[in-house]
């Protein structure tokens, strides 16, 4: 369960209405680095309301480079960065999810877990859907087109049915040729924030890559929230009566930049506090406080803080590990 | 027309019980690389059953590598070569598609056109299918799922109803973790041959490659058959009662390399064969014949025997001409 | 001695006064591919009198692209095409080498073998040199900087004099920030031509270069000169007094393209006339003239016409064979 | 000067009878990437005693994989990560460098700058040497190899006398086929150490490296000393009589890593003591201490500490910045 959950570290980035899309979303994810290592990919909308996409293994500045983030034309995008899972995935799992329709191509990337994916994947293959994926990720867009609408339906009608066959932690973004739709679990579980670039809007996972790309932040998606952008501005639907706000203790302790606001509460700000906490609770004989880099080195403080104790920088971490690590050989292991 | 029926050359081969052989189809695919060099990619089944992809744009010699190849084990592939279309695809396109589902996982690769694509397209969108490429070849795979069948009826069944509802031109394989199915089009309009390398089979767009990786000839699959081979050996069957050989002439034409042979005719006697029809129906005032390469080089041959005219190489072309040559500026083009 | 002999299958091409000179130097040397496929490179000089290059193992397709061509700019450039050889090398070798000097860095290419290359290797060395590489081509450049000369002497003299030092078979292209010199060995063993584009130069080891980038055949480089081009345009001077015209057989038989002209002698009808003597020369009891592809097509058809046998294409050459073909594993050797 | 001393920070490493050298060494330099980014190279000594290269731009992680590091055979090598320069530069700067030789061939790192460069490249130009870079590094190789030597006199003492031409600051490894040279400057400028596995030693700019490599610290280099490392152990000589030990302030303040000891002070203790030492000579009327990652951290908590003001973590840094980070376009910048 633990380790499903730490799985589903993810970051997820969109742009609605900013000229260069691509190039912003690229800034976004390089902010959201963090958050996965495994892979990260782009898709933008050019002016022929035409849906292109680069994605990749690697870091964003390992997949992209200048060539290829210039094919990436128009003011619409979402991005993807993918978290590193063991002997899971390839490039199949890469996001963005790209679709052919004739009613319009669509995108979607998404952060979180779908619990009952197994079964609404068997509901779907029954019915003669073919995934191109492992991701649980896919399910929402087969979900979406699973039910023949009336060509004039909006699109929001069976977007909202589908998220409420879908039980798990999430944040998903869905681009159209010419709108984004946001939308978060019903337990807010996972974070995605709303900010603003002149007229145009930007979707992140966490805030912190809003200064990166010049955005101001507006307001969280809510829990059981769908957002939805385009020429009209923002609009909101509540797709469930059902509404928390449970966010994912890992966010705060472990997955997300000290520098992000989380449900208007600073990352470092809890994670310190949570170190005065712990002193309280447990104050143990010691000489000196040395935090774990890097997400528990504001814990420490805060502990060192409480306890007066000093705190001292007792481990240091090569900032330059990075996933292409060639795994030293047994000769070396027994050496280390 | 004409355009489109050009954009159908591409190659298929597929491997059945020989070890290495991602390896074997590496090279059936690089002596088929005459039909397609946009991009190319292999499927493989290992030992656990698992089926694992490489693709890539670009030739046989650039997608592969050791590495790469080395990856993908196990006695049963298929590959594909695609040929370069102007404007369309990019690497969603490029075969083999690989489909995950919880009846077992399958790919596909597919030479040929499919004539009533969009209404195909359209019947099976309609119904909730979602399409990762643009491309025509997707389609058999969603129409073999689009009918629930009971779980213990055998999978031939709704190929052969799928192949039914397809018009057009094609050579298909289907493969499975543990079966491959080879098929053509009741007209025979793609060609199709089945080689064997000791107790395993190989199956080739054309026979040249046959001896690359040292297989026998034994037949050619049937226009309207379905092969089907696993431990059982081969089976075959007809899908449809109407059944004509009606070769798309491009392939003597044009298409194939003139060491193989198509439907028992040698493609290079065959292509000398028309230059001496050539010379009889319609003699010129000529002193020399000059083939333009490659593929009028056999037809050259034959008018300049019938007509007693001396054969001269009059045109050179340069044997490195490859995919990812530079495109010259204006000052360059204007100068040339 | 004959495998030391066909180690020195190379290109050399230069380009003095034409805009875009690097990539006109890329189609040059594209055309000169078949003389060398290990590895190549460029340098050109910019508008600020500096050299750039870039140069890599591999074809130039696979060598150069949009970007890394694009970084050399200016309208004089000399580039190269190395033949593979076996075991040697390595990115080392590869040239066109590059020297930094305070009077003035510069530039060479060589198409050759140096006789007594380990005597002047030796030589240079004990009096403090340092090669970059195992080439002997590297030889030609500490010679012509090894004896100190006086700083307003023209550079011409040392490079004569250096010139009757290297005993073997040459064509050497020299380049300063505002002059290429091009040299052929007193034998005139390697070929070198000149050719025109508008007021500027272009250089080649075979004209075939020429019709490619829109350049007129001017004149050979004679054996024993010395050609300068700058503004002055071109000078002439001979650096020795025996010269004779001994072109390797080797050219006309093997390395050159058939649509080259080698010393006024067109390749193709070369071969095609060694053909015919040979014919003459030793009849034999045969049915059909079958060329071995590429080089010995040219002189079956030559056989064929004096015999009055018919020619037949009996082996057919796969057009994608490249230098990063993966070699077989031993059991598909013994299969194939 | 200043800026010209940044220039100078670079690492370098090195193996001596270590089995796997050049894995050893991949990860030592991996662990001194933070004193360069640009370039790094490893070039070891196979059983043949032949040197082999592998170079490029690029982090340690960039440029080697598992085949070109797996390549690198032998016991003994040498490496080197270069720091990243503006404008400079290019990969004909990125060491080791590596000298082909009559009398055995070999390589050479460096760490530092030579202050009398100039000159010395002008002797050694106007005697007919030829550089392949533009860096100050290759001077010393030259200066090794002018002075014609008796062919049985130990190379030592031309190294000697080249050491006493050089004015700067440096930390040299000169390897041949069996042997590692190591020199410091005379002042002590640049900081190198020596370490031992086994039977076996390894060299490295700085100690953080002996950890990861399961080395064991055995002393610095001292200024003015050259080390010789062969199969008679370590031997030590002092080229000069003039030794001094004014270790650049840079390397504790800015270059270092904190959990590395130079010339026996522990870097983050020394910057901490820096930043205590800072409040008592200048107390600001201030609330905080927020230290600049990384490198003033240290200092930061050193000040708060002595001062009794909380120490806070006022400013995140994206561990994932690297070198190919794509430069943002005017618009991007406007906005950010």
């Amino acid at each position: 369960m633990f380790s499903k959950e730490l799985k589903e570290e993810c970051g997820v980035f969109g742009v609605w209405g900013v000229p260069h899309a691509a190039e912003v979303t690229y800034y976004g994810l390089h902010a959201l680095q963090h958050r996965g290592q495994e892979g990260c990919g782009i898709v933008s909308v050019n002016d022929n309301g035409e849906l292109h996409r680069v994605k990749g293994l690697g870091l964003v500045t390992e997949v992209f480079n200048s060539e290829n983030l210039g094919s990436l034309h128009g003011d619409m995008a979402i991005g993807h960065v993918r978290y590193s899972t063991h002997g899971g995935g390839g490039i199949e799992n890469v996001q963005p999810f790209l679709f052919k329709h004739n009613t319009g191509d669509f995108a979607l990337v998404h952060n979180g877990n779908v619990v009952n994916s197994a079964q609404l994947r068997k509901y779907l293959e029954d019915r003669g859907s073919l995934f191109q994926s492992t991701s649980d990720s896919e399910i929402l867009a087969h979900l979406i087109k699973k039910e023949p609408v009336e060509r004039n339906s909006p699109r929001i009608y069976p977007i909202m049915e589908a998220l409420n066959m879908i039980e798990g932690a999430f944040a998903f973004l869905v681009m159209t040729n010419h709108r984004i739709y946001a939308m978060r679990d019903k337990y807010g579980l996972r974070p995605l924030s709303i900010g603003r670039i002149g007229d145009g809007y930007v979707l992140s996972s966490e805030t912190c890559a809003f200064s990166v790309v010049g955005a101001e932040f507006v307001r969280d998606v809510e829990p059981g929230e769908v957002i939805t952008i385009d020429h009209h501005g923002i609009r909101s639907r509540k797709y469930s009566d059902y509404q928390r706000h449970a966010m994912c203790a890992m966010e705060y302790i472990y997955f997300s930049r000290p520098d992000s606001d989380i449900e208007g509460r600073n990352v470092h700000s809890f994670r310190k506090e949570s170190g005065k906490i712990l002193y309280r609770e447990s104050h143990v004989d010691a000489d000196i406080v040395v935090g774990v880099p890097d997400s528990s080195l504001s814990a420490a403080s805060g502990y060192a803080e409480a306890s007066g104790l000093p705190s001292e920088m007792g481990l240091i971490k090569n900032r330059y590990i990075g996933r292409t690590f060639i795994q030293p050989s047994q000769e070396m292991r027994d050496k280390g």
